[in-house]
Parts: structure tokens; sequence; C-alpha cells
């Protein structure tokens, strides 16, 4: 395939060649777009610290998630119907993870089933230990939910990331817009069809604003039922104050994923990077209050584009970053080859940015290499 | 009628079908329009702060205002010559005020008297107690004005609310270049021709700065003669100090609605949502000085436009809310309808950025909802 | 004439009707236009304090400047060659001035003679006793520029305004692309052609980088020579520091121009107003240290096309402000009368804005009126 | 040759008149050129304070650098591949650098061989003792460096300059699209094909993210083997942080440019202007504490287009400072006179601003001549 120079030159193929309807549907953010763009301009405010005269010959980015080694700290963040990027779907995002060695979740509402993404390409040569995990929206039928985690864990699935900042649907004004609707020769292949399972686009498209069987009533108590049916690891995604990251300690999670679901839920929230610190100064502070207990891992995702974006994150302490869209243009306009390339690109990136910050491992990346703009 | 997305889309779709003189009177700000901008755009620097985990199944957006029950924090503010955007006038927005429920303020340059719009719709079903107050300017002859305010306590309405940011109006560059003056078919129904009364459209039209009979004279200690002549609550209307605010609590007025008259007055003035803090503090203030007295209530208007507009500014300490140029939007596109579109959008908008922050009712929005944006 | 509704309006159509040569002498600022351009946006940088229900039936605009009466503290600032923008060049400027009881600085470089200038129009019925200063750039012959301000004593110029921002000339590279000269029909009607003295256009069209026969040497001492010479009152243009403030009161002159030259000397030097604070803060502590003896009247010029920057600067200490391209602006399109709208505009705008802070006369407009916007 | 009046206007036709290829290797920064914009933009954030009334007849911007008399501190930086400017390629620089007695720096991978291009022009009748030094970067096979820096001495060179800012290339994308490659005509003439020597452009074209014979394990000890085969001044290009000034000056190099590579390895590293405080400031303490000891004498490039950005620089502790694109802009335009044209606006427009801003020689030129726009 084609070699590009950067995500954004592979996100304007890519978009140019999706109909308005999945177009709209995977770039749009709520409202007027303001968490979106924060997203993206946010790193614009951290400035990098160019340390010289150090030894960079060998440049490595591998690092663990939950105890797993992976190649890179970048990994994949779930997205739905995916389906709608290219005909492989979710197996061309599971192919191309494998083949990079890196972690993937899979999102609730994926156009192949979650037994048929992990075992996909099992003959890849290449094929690696990449770690799967699961993303869940839990339905107001519990047993609905329950079922499928069974599924995961016996799949092989090796955390289940529940998604905690959609209770009702963010209102993207192009999907009220288009009245989006997910097409008809794809389908949500996690259920059938007498669950009554509706697509955030199905919701969308009814203009209702709170998910039809999404359960708006789950609290923190819900993390001990979770528990309770499945052994997998318990990841929160959607974490965005020090507050609910203190919680997320006390109720013991493995891990939280400061995010705003790429600007797509609560307009004129903050961009995950500027919340980023006030997160990890919090659960440094319980891990110092409570030094036998374990903490939760951090992670954010939200307008990664760039290298140096990773390097600014990791920098503000968190362990990994996850990439919705970007993932998204790469399967457009190549299939698990296009993931291949923009998972490529990034990673370059970072090791670009890594040896002229002066680097060799992600463990060096601290404050030391940042500047926030406002101190300048 | 058409099922529009938001506001915005409401507005464009408004402006394109008003000619120039009616877009322009009802668009425009003073001068440069510094002060409109800003209105809209300060809402940029304050951020929602979303919470997770939270039971969210029941939103409601009801709340009280002086005392009566509403739907929504969200109201009608006055704005004159309401003929010039629908044929309905004001009785179309008077009948969306009733079938949603909401607070209106009917302006003294209405093009339908006071007594028509309160009377208007009995036989509506849906009708409910929705609470009407008058707004005043008062005129050099006061007679004129106690006549009004008899007028208006007969018919039912429950407040007057004193304009007194216009002791001479403000200069709005468009309606000065296209000489502005109302429609021959329109009329000023709460007076008749004898009393001289000139509305701000036929001032601009001379080029006068100060209203012919508008008393420029106000102060303070008119606030007694309005009590002398009405029993009606008072609401003063264009406060924007804290000064004014405390001054406001001294005189004991019922409530004050921070406004800078939609950036129609006074330009490069702060927007409102920057000074609603000073406002709502100042009031604090005095009310824990004096722990036995009763301290107005303080709303606010100005460049709302979207549901976490009303958040911000719920959390900031404004009890309501109040629109102008949106309800006048919708009245063009639809008539009553339209206004109840309106206020269907901003309400849907308000639920669903409630649910986002974690909250179920209005009280619980508080300054833990923001940051203001200096702090990132 | 026909009649404008702001001064954007007016420079709009002047700077149509000018040939390039003309418009860009006129608009240009030095370099990168950036303090040109800093002069106008930092006015948006404060922000006025509307203050409610205080009696402004009858607000003036008059004052004193050195003494003498004005109608307004809006005054004329001295500029080049103002017969490339009309036929009647400073007579029309003068006239203007008279007829609206304004004070008017006379440039050294005008194409009417500092005689003919002030015995002007002496039949206009309303001829107000307006003050008239003459602006001064020293010649490195000392004769000359004695000459000149004996001549201007004379003729009953009751003040010198020394410039001092201009020991070279400043790079203006519209200027330099055009070779901009004086056309062929206008002359230094100052000097006789002996006199060897070139204007700033002159000197730009050699691209010299200093006054040819300006006295880049002059320092402070030579006040004294200058007290020497005549009785006027003595005013330093071009005063930015607060050092230079104080020396300006250590030698004793009898008032200082915050000025920047319209921006045209120094670029990236800062604006008028954000430095007038500093300015005004350093005569206030010598006052304080020096309670017997007079300090400096302090006034400014540079962006001022509103009527709400003229509060501004008379909240931040100033006692007079200078308008320097709107007066030439208004020249162009109407000659004496254009002059007059200008000046009525400005001060029609002073008095809304006056009115609508709530103050009635120019003594009452202090800090308290406006916000510095990093305050917000 | 035309006269042009600004840095930018020759600029606009030099990028006119280059290839794609050409004018995209030179104007291109690193990935989003968001470090290359700031490199421009921040001198923006500094303001000049014009100080009046002092004598500036003779202004003069001459001074020493490492001990040599120049006519000025504006400098030439080293830039690779000149033959893509011009026919004359380096010879045409190093000519103007005589003509102009500037100190000039030559690029490892220049077009012309070191030896030609200090003996070039022996018979200029003005030629002056313009310093010139040799920018370095180490091979990885060091003979090949030893043998550079040998031939250097002889030739004259009186500094090496050890870029350390480029371990690994930065990815400017113009330049991947373009797979850009030096064109056959021209050779590396510093070395012969068989050392297998890449261009940053060749290494550019093959997509590799490090210098394929670049040595990115130099570190500080290496300092030590530079003194131990040359005798020449060690001078530093590219350090960015407080703490490596720190080493720089333990290490006791001669010197040190604070650079970023113009923009084009780190992209959202700082601009040089902001970073150059933090720079003086070190190396002013380490002189404090070891007050026997010799420090290195501090410099900078970056983005310097004006001369008002010369004076920015020395106020904030620069004694000179280096331009890299604006003399290629000049070698296109018109050669060695374009390069001397270059250098003369700069000079003149430092003069000019020197004059306003009340100082007669750069010694003068200090803090109290700026004022940071935070402070505003
Ligand atoms: C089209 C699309 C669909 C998404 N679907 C899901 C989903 O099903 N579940 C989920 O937790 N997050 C979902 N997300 C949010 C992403 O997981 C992630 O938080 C976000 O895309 C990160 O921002 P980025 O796109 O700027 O990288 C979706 C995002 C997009 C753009
Ligand atoms: C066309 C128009 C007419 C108005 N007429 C009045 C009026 O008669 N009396 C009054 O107190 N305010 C009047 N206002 C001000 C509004 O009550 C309100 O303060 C303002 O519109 C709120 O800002 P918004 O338009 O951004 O919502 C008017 C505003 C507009 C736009
Ligand atoms: C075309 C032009 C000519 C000027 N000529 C003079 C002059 O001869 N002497 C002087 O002291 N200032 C001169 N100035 C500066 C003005 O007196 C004044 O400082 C400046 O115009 C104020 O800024 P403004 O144009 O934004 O109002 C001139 C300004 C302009 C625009
Ligand atoms: C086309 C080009 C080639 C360059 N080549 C080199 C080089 O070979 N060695 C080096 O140390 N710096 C090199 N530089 C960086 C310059 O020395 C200098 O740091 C930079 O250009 C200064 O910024 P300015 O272009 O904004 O003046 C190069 C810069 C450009 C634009």
């Amino acid at each position: 395939m084609r070699v590009y120079a950067c995500i954004d030159d592979i996100e304007k193929v890519a978009r140019s060649r999706l109909d308005a309807n999945a177009e709209n549907y995977y770039s749009s953010g709520a409202v007027d777009e303001t968490t979106l763009a924060l997203n993206r301009s946010d790193y614009g405010r951290i400035l990098l610290r160019p340390r010289v005269l150090r030894n960079v010959t060998s440049v490595t980015t591998s690092t663990t998630i939950l105890g797993r080694q992976v190649a890179s700290p970048i990994a994949i963040a779930p997205a739905a119907m995916q389906g709608l990027a290219h005909s492989d779907g979710e197996l061309g995002t599971a192919k191309a993870a494998k083949n990079t060695a890196s972690l993937m979740i899979l999102s609730t509402y994926s156009n192949t089933s979650l037994e048929d993404v992990i075992s996909a390409t099992p003959d890849l040569p290449q094929a690696s230990e990449s770690p799967f995990w699961l993303q869940l929206y839990v339905h107001q039928d519990r047993c609905i939910s329950e079922g499928l985690l069974k599924r995961a864990e016996k799949a092989g699935y090796q955390a289940l990331v529940l998604t905690v900042d959609a209770p009702v649907l963010g209102r993207r004004l192009k999907d009220l817009r288009n009245k989006f609707s997910m097409p008809p020769h794809l389908k949500l292949a996690n259920f059938d069809a007498s669950q009554g399972v509706m697509t955030a686009s199905e919701r969308n498209s009814t203009g209702a604003t709170s998910g039809a069987k999404a359960d708006a009533s789950l609290t923190w108590k819900d993390i001990d039922w979770l528990r309770s049916v499945t052994s997998m690891k318990i990841v929160l995604k959607g974490i965005m104050t020090h507050e609910d990251a203190l919680l997320a300690c006390q109720w013991k999670v493995d891990a939280i994923i400061v995010s705003n679901h790429g600007g797509r839920q609560l307009d004129t929230c903050p961009s995950t990077i500027s919340i980023l610190p006030e997160i990890t100064a919090a659960v440094k502070s319980y891990s110092h209050a409570h030094p036998t207990l374990p903490v939760p891992e951090v992670y954010m995702d939200g307008g990664i584009r760039r290298g140096t974006d990773v390097v600014k994150a990791l920098a503000l302490g968190a362990r990994a970053v996850f990439i919705g869209r970007p993932m998204l243009w790469g399967l457009v306009v190549g299939g698990h080859e296009g993931v291949e390339q923009v998972l490529q690109i990034l990673n370059d990136e970072l090791r670009n940015a890594m040896a002229l910050v002066g680097v060799q491992s992600v463990d060096e990346i601290g404050e030391g290499c940042i500047i926030r703009k406002s101190l300048l």
C-alpha cells in the first residue's frame, strides 16, 4: 500500500473515501466539538525539552500494560462498528494488533463477534501474544451483560473495560442531522436480535438522549457485581476528575483510562491531556497514603496524532495511550495494513521524539521532559 | 414543523428569512459587538467536569423562581416588537411559555397589549400556571408608568422587571445605518398614540442617544416609589457590578438579573457569565452579614445557546437563565411551535449535560461541576 | 455632507478615495505594524463597568487642558502634510477645532504656515477660544528652530509640543516600497527652501534611517535651552516609560503625551493604553514625594476610535486624548465638516458611554469604571 | 540588484524562484512546524521600551565574538547544500561575510570544500578579517571527523561548532512526501565518495529516522576527544535547557548556541527566544559560583527576521545571533549581493531600533530595554 508521511495525511484520504453518513459518525464530536478540538490543541500548550549529548543509539518503546509485555505504549481504543470503515472490520484491526504486538480493546458494538476477533488470523507467522480486552456497556438486563462477560473470558480476553462516560448518549449534531443509522448489511455481532440492543447510532437516529437499554443507574457498587461474575481485570474508561480517580482507587479497579470519549459525550469538558496531571497526582497521593495497596495503572486517550503527543502523555504520568480515530482512518485506507501503518508512523515518531528528548526507554520519560506553556 | 438539531441551526434559518431591517435589529449589538461576542465566547472559558458512576436515571430540570414552580430554569427574556418575527408576535411566545410551563417576561414595547398576552390561549388543554412578568422602562411622565403597572397587576403579572441598563440607548451601528424603524402595520400596544412613547427603534431612527421620553434621572430611591404604586414583586434587570448587587440587597428588591442587554447597550462591558461570580459572591456576603434578611434571587441572561451554558450559569450561582434572541429565532421559524422547539432543545441539552455531569436535579449543580479555564 | 455611523465607516471611505501614495503614508505603521495593531486591540483588554440607577440626565464632556477650558478631552494630534488629505489642508482642521471648541496641535511639517492656520476663519460666528499648540522637531541648526518658536509665540500658540520619539525615522515599509514623496504642488509652509528641511517623507524616499537635519543629539538638558528661547508651555510627546515620565517631572515640563507616534516609529513597542498606567503611577508617585511641586498633566494618543476608548484612557489617568488618523480621514471625506463629524461622533459616543458607565462628568471617571481583562 | 524593503520581501521572491524540492527543503520545519512558527511568533511576546532624549547621533553595532572584532552581532548560521540556492553556493555566502565583516559558520554538508570557501575571493579590496567557523556532525567513523578537523584548522577556521541537536534526523513532512534528494550536479564537497557520508536529505529520502552514519552515541565526554584532536575553539550548537547549559559550563566549552535547528528537529520544543533567559541565567549562576573560571559565550538563532528581534535577543543575554534561512533567501535572489543586502537590511533595522530604544552600542542593550508580554 501507499506510504504516508503522517496520520493527518491518512485521515484526509480516509475521510474523502467514506460516505457522509460514516464519515460524520466517525469524525464528529458532541455539540460544538469544543472538547474534540481541545483534545488536539492542548498538546500545543505542552512543550518538549530536548536534552543533548546522550547516547541514543538504541531507543526502545517496549513496556508492560497490566503486567503484559507490549511493543509500545500506543494501543488501540474501542470503536463501534468498524465494518463501516472496511469490509474486514474488526478482523483487520485485530490482525494489525497482532502483527505489531499491540494491545487492542474491542468495542461491545463490534460488527464481528468477540470470538471471531480473537481467533482470527491464528496462522499469522508473526502473530504475537498481543493482549485483547473487551469494552463493556452494561445492559439494563444484567443477564445479557453477564453472558457477554462469560463469553469474553472464555475467548481469552484479559480485561473488561467498563465505559463510564456514557450513561446517556452525547449529542452529535451531524448524526442528528443525518439521522445516522447502521447500514443493513452490518450487524452488532455480539448480540442476537432478540436482545433489543441498540447501537449508539440507532439511538441517535431516534433522537433519544439516553440509551434505550443502557443502564444509567450504574454506580460504583456495581463494580462488586462485575467482580462477582468475571475474573477478568477491570478497567474504567472515562475518568475525568480527581474525585473519581480516588474512588477508582478505593474500589480497587486495575486500571483507569482518562478519556472523554474522543469529545463525543459532554461538550466543553476539558481535554484529556489537560486533566491527566490531576488524575495521576490523585492516584499518587492515594498510593502514598496506602503504601501497601496496589493502585490502578493510568492510561489516556483523546487526540493522540503525533509521537510527541505520546511523550507528553507519558511525561504527565500515563502508562499507555489509546488511539481511536487514527485506527479507523488506517482501516479505511488499507484494512489491516492501514492500521499497521498508522501504528508504525506513530511508533517511528515516538522513537524519534524520544531520541531528541534524550531518552532511550519509556521509563525515562518524566516531568523533566516537558514545559507547560503557561510557565513560559 | 421541521425538527432542528440545535439553536444555531434555527438561528441560521430565521436570519435568512427576515428582511435586513428586522434581522439587523434583532441580531445586532452595540458598536463593535465586542460584548455581544464575549457573551457567547466566555462560556468557552468554563469547562464542565464529568462525574461518573452515579445513578442518572431520572434527571429533572424543575425548580422554583420567586416561589413559583417552573418546569425549567430556562425562561424567556423580554424583547421588544415580536411582531417583526411572526404575525402571532407575543401571543406565540406566550403560548409556548404556557405549553412548556416556562416563565415569560413581556417587554414594555410589545406589539400585543399586556392584557391580550396573558389572556391568550386560555383554552389550551396543556396550559399550565406558567408565571408572567412585565418588563418596565420608566416614562418621564410617571403617570404613564403607574397606569401600566396597575393594568399589569390586574391582568395577573406577578413581577415587574425594571430594566436599569438603558437610561440612554446603546449605539447599534446597523440600526443607525439602516435608519431602522418599526413597520407601520405594527403598534406599541401597551400605549396609545397620545402618550408619545417612542420605541428604541424610533429613537434610533432619530439618531438620538437618549430615549426621548425614558427617564434618565431614575435612581435607587425610585424603588420606593415603585413599591408605593404596585404590590408586584420587583426585579432589577441589568446589574453588572458587585457594588450595584449590594445596593440591590440594601434596597430589598426581590431578584436581580445579571444582564448587559444582550450586548446591545455598553459595548466592551464584560460578558454576563464572567461577571456572574462577583455578583453571586456579593449577594452571599450580604446574606452572611444579614442572616435574618431575605436576599434577592440572582438570574442571568446573555448568550445562552446550549444546555451546557445553563449548567455553567447555575454552577456559578444563577437560579435561572433567560433567552432573548433564541426565542426570537424560534418565533420566526415556527411561531409558538418554534419557540417551543427552542425551549425543548435547550431543555434536552440541559438534561443531557446534567446526566453527564452526574447530577439529577438543578440543586446539585455547583462550583464543583466546573473548571474556570485560567486554572488549567 | 453624508452622515456616518462611526469612525470606521469614515476611514473606509477616506482610504478608498486617496491614491496609494497618500493612503499608505497616512495609514501605515513601522515594519510589521505590530504596535499599530496593539494600539487598537489593547483597548479590548480593558472592560467597562456599567453602574446603574444613577441620574445621568446631564452628561458633560467639558474639561480643562493646561488651564484652558475645552468642550471635550478629545483633541487633535499633529499630523504632517494635511494637504494630501484635502485642498483645505490644515485650514480645514483648524476650522473644525474652532467650531467644536477643541484643542489642536499643528505639525511642524504643515502645508499651511502656522500664522495662516491660527488666523484662519476669524469671522466664524461660532469660533471659540479653542487652544492651538505647535509641534516641534528640533533642527540641527538651532537658529531655524528658534525662529519657528518666536513666530509661534507671536501668532498665539500657547504651547510647544516637542516630539521626542523620532530622533531617527521609523521604517514604514510601504513608504519604502512606494518611495513616497510629497507631491510638488505642496510645500512645507513653515520653512523656506533655503533651510534644507526635509519632511519625514522626503527622508523616507532617500532611504535614510535618520532625519537628515533632525537633531538626534537632543537630550533632557535642551529643555533648558527651549525655556530660554520661548515662554510657551512645554509638552513632551512620545513618553513611553516610567523612567522618562519621572525625568519629565524632574525637568518640570508642563505636560507629557504618552504616544508611540501612532505605531510609526519603533515597531513592537507596547501600545500606549497598556503603558499609560505605569506613566500615571510614576507621575503620581513623584507628586506624593514632592507635594509642593507642580507635576505635568498626562495625555495620550494612539488608536482612539471609539468613545469607550476615551473612557478607558481617562479611567487610567489621562486628562486628554489626541486623535491622529481619524482626523485625517475626516478631512479626506469632508474637509472641515468631515473633521467636525469625526469629533462629533466621538463625543456622542463618549457621552453615551459615560451615561452607561453612570457618570455625568469626566472627573468622575476613574479606575472603578474599568476591569483589566487579565483579572477576569 | 533590486533594493528590498525587508527580509520578508526577499523571502517571498526567493521562494517563488526555487523548485518545490529545494523550496520545501529550505523552508520546512519538523512535523507540524509548531516550533518553526513559535520561533517567529514568540518575538511578538517581547516588547521594546523606547527611551527618549538621549544622544543617538553615533549608533554602532560592532562587537567581539570569541575575542574577534566583528561589524555586527548578526552572523551567518551553518546551512547545508547552498548550491541549491545559487550557482555560487557557499562561495557567495563567504564573499558576503567578508564584504560585511561578519562571522560565518560553514556547514559540514557544504557543496564547496572548506578550503575553497575560506580561500575564495582573497583579492576583494574590502575583504576584512571576518571569522570563519566550521560546523561538525561527528561521523560513526571518528577518523573521518578527525581528518575534517585537521583540514579546517589548517585552512584557518577558528572554531568548530558541534551540532548536538541532531543525533537522529527530524521528521520534515514535506521532504518525506517529496522524497527529497540532492540534485546530481551537486556534491558534498568536504567528503569523497568512499566515506559513505549521507546528507540529511539523503537520509530523509530513505525514510530513515536516524542518520546512517551520524554518531548517535556521542556524549559529553567526547568533548575531551575533540580537544585532543584540534586546538580550534569549541562551540556547542543546539542547547535548549538550563541543565545542558550548566553541563556546557562544566565541560568548559568556549560558547553555546541556543538553537532548535530552525524548528527542523524536535517539533513542539520551545522557541529559542523563550528559552534564552533560562540559559543565560544558568550561565550567570555558574559564573557567580565559579568567579575565577571562564564561562561560555551565549549566542542564539531561530526566527531572526527583524532588527528588533536582535535587540530582544541581546537584551535577554545573547552576545550574537545567527541567521539561517534569511541568508539562503538572499543567496537565491542575488548571490553574494543578496546575502549582503540581507545583512544590510538587518543591520540598518538594528541601528534604527537601537536609536529608538535610546542606546548607541550593543553593550547598553539589557533587560531594561524590554517588557515580556505576560507582564502587561
Ligand atoms: C467512531 C467512534 C466510535 C467509538 N465507539 C466507542 C465504543 O463503542 N465504546 C467506547 O468505550 N468508546 C468508543 N469510542 C471512544 C474511543 O474509545 C476513544 O475514547 C476515542 O476515540 C479517543 O479519541 P481519539 O479518537 O481522538 O483517538 C468511539 C470513538 C469513535 C470515534
Ligand atoms: C431584539 C431585542 C429586543 C430587546 N428588547 C428588550 C426590551 O424591550 N426590554 C429589555 O429589558 N430587554 C430587551 N432586550 C434584552 C433581552 O431582554 C435580553 O437581555 C438579551 O436578549 C439576552 O441576551 P441573548 O439575546 O443573547 O439571549 C432585547 C433584546 C433583543 C435582542
Ligand atoms: C500621517 C501621520 C503624520 C504624522 N505626523 C506627525 C508629526 O508631524 N509630528 C508628530 O509629532 N506626530 C505625527 N504623527 C503622530 C500623531 O501625532 C499621533 O501621535 C498618532 O497619529 C496617534 O495615533 P492615531 O493615528 O492612532 O490616532 C503623525 C501621524 C500620522 C498618522
Ligand atoms: C536548509 C537548512 C539547512 C541547515 N543545515 C544545517 C547544518 O547543516 N548544520 C547545522 O548545524 N544546522 C543547520 N541548519 C540549522 C541552522 O544552522 C540554524 O540553526 C537555523 O536555520 C536558524 O533558524 P532560522 O532559519 O530561522 O534563522 C540548517 C537550516 C536550514 C534552514
